[in-house]
């Protein structure tokens, strides 16, 4: 079993769809990463938040043994996302984002954190994800996200980033943002151009689609008929995904691995989606992982 | 091998995609759904066409041994339809609908028709629907199809056909529409209740999703990067999974087997799309399908 590195979000979320509504509940990539990656894998978080984190959301990732050293708490107040979901809810409508204590987030990683082999940048300015790569030794495989702020306004950093990692994990309207193009398939042959040797592109209800030197790999999502709320569904897809590779691969990652990668990428974030926040995905446990896969397989595998 | 008859609209469509723009090319879902089908097993046409249809038109049918005495020639013009994609292209707007000869349509099943084993209702008036399955003896296995416009303006009618048919062939937003939902997984379980034993939910590019007794059976579409028109794509479907059911199937139809006939309804529409109109699906061989057969398994099947 191998270490993860996580370097992401942690927040304090405002979230409304079409079941209800909460109020500053706990989210940010990195949580919903963490969660999901633990289940399979020993975790490492770089983040920062503020005097406001509370007590019981640190204990929460230490409950799962996830490594909370390269977590800082900053003067101010914690990062803050508010956003609604309308109608099918594949996508979010971002109402206010208040950056807070993540304005002057410097990553600097813990000794023990430098020789992590698997290393995930999750959604954040690529010039951090540089930052955080640059400290880790000889990572075994990385795999980075983003989103259309810096697609739009950093796309040379944004490169720097994708020309080292292994894998883009990015979800569809922002893949067809990144290259310009209104074709998923084509976008994906269009991302590995820039340097990635695989791209998971992810669909929401609809699945994933991951792309690499030995073609295309797509399954849907988990079929899911009481979508709550959708939010860190993806990165709760990285988290599954990161944590079944560091689980469970000895030596080299082969596109084999990263199909399965994939699948348990699916079936965590189907359990994300079931509840506002974290409150559906944190009550995981591996029986329901299993239940899932198979249902997974009965409803995606060919006659 | 088995009959399938189709009922359904012969049609000259005018087309814009940002792949280009057509006039008055061949469409209308009993073309696509005979051409798609034809491949596989003998189909029989019920429509009408107007005067200005041309006989190569006809003869195109003929020559795949599709059998048109069903199809009555008119006084006046074609249905015609014209519509427009951006995007994505995964919705039509529709600019103009006209009728023409098919507002007074009345279709009356010539003798030898009337002992087809499979016949597909492709989206036309419920009442017309009601009126073709009246006539046909006692089919093995029927499906419909339907639209917006019947959901809205006769559900009644339309309810009436549901409860008749073996398996409702619906598009993704039609099914929402049709339930009143948002989310295509309760949708499918919703229109079970109305009558039909299956539902097959087609998601365009995001492929399709079965639900039956034995649960869910989802794939995305065959991977495509050149989207030139996705016009007939979902009767095309139609026609691969009905020609795949007449020409290979024995004795009762087994879920299994509507498996199949999903996959070869993907792999038919993924042609469609490729060309305006069915200037692609028109040139598809055996050898074809077993190329995208193949593609499509390397893409979905689990690892």
């Amino acid at each position: 079993m191998k270490n993860i590195l996580v370097v992401g979000s942690l927040a304090y979320d405002s979230i409304e769809t079409p079941r209800g509504k909460v109020e500053k509940t706990l989210g940010g990539s990195a949580n919903y990463f963490s969660v999901a990656a633990s289940l399979f894998a020993p975790v490492r978080v770089v983040g920062v938040v503020g005097e406001d984190y509370a007590d019981s959301d640190y204990s929460m990732l230490k409950s799962r043994k996830i490594d909370t050293t390269g977590l800082i708490k900053a003067k101010g107040k914690t990062f803050h996302w508010e956003g609604a979901y309308e109608g099918d809810m594949n996508e979010a409508k971002t109402l206010k984002t208040e950056l807070n204590v993540f304005e002057y987030f410097n990553p600097e990683l813990p000794a023990e954190y430098k020789s992590s082999e698997f290393v995930f940048l999750a959604n954040i300015h690529p010039q951090l994800q540089t930052k955080v790569l640059d400290q880790v030794k000889s990572p075994l495989f990385v795999g980075s996200d983003t989103m259309n702020l810096w697609i739009q306004s950093c796309r040379s950093d944004l490169l720097k980033v994708l020309s080292r990692v292994n894998t883009l994990l990015i979800n569809e309207g922002e893949a067809k943002l990144l290259t310009g193009t209104s074709n998923a398939i084509a976008a994906a042959a269009s991302i590995l151009q820039m340097g990635p040797r695989y791209v998971v592109i992810k669909r929401g209800e609809y699945g994933f689609l991951m792309f690499g030197p030995e073609g295309y790999f797509m399954l849907p999502a988990v079929p899911i008929s009481d979508v709550v709320d959708p939010t860190g569904a993806g990165d709760t897809f990285a988290g599954g995904f990161f944590g079944y590779l560091a689980g469970k691969v000895n030596g080299s990652i082969k596109t084999q691995d990263l199909k399965w990668a994939c699948i348990h990428g699916s079936v965590m974030a189907s359990f994300t989606v079931q509840g506002f926040g974290l409150s559906s995905l944190s009550k995981v446990t591996h029986q329901d992982v299993e239940t899932r896969l198979s249902l997974f397989e009965t409803a995606t595998k060919h006659p």
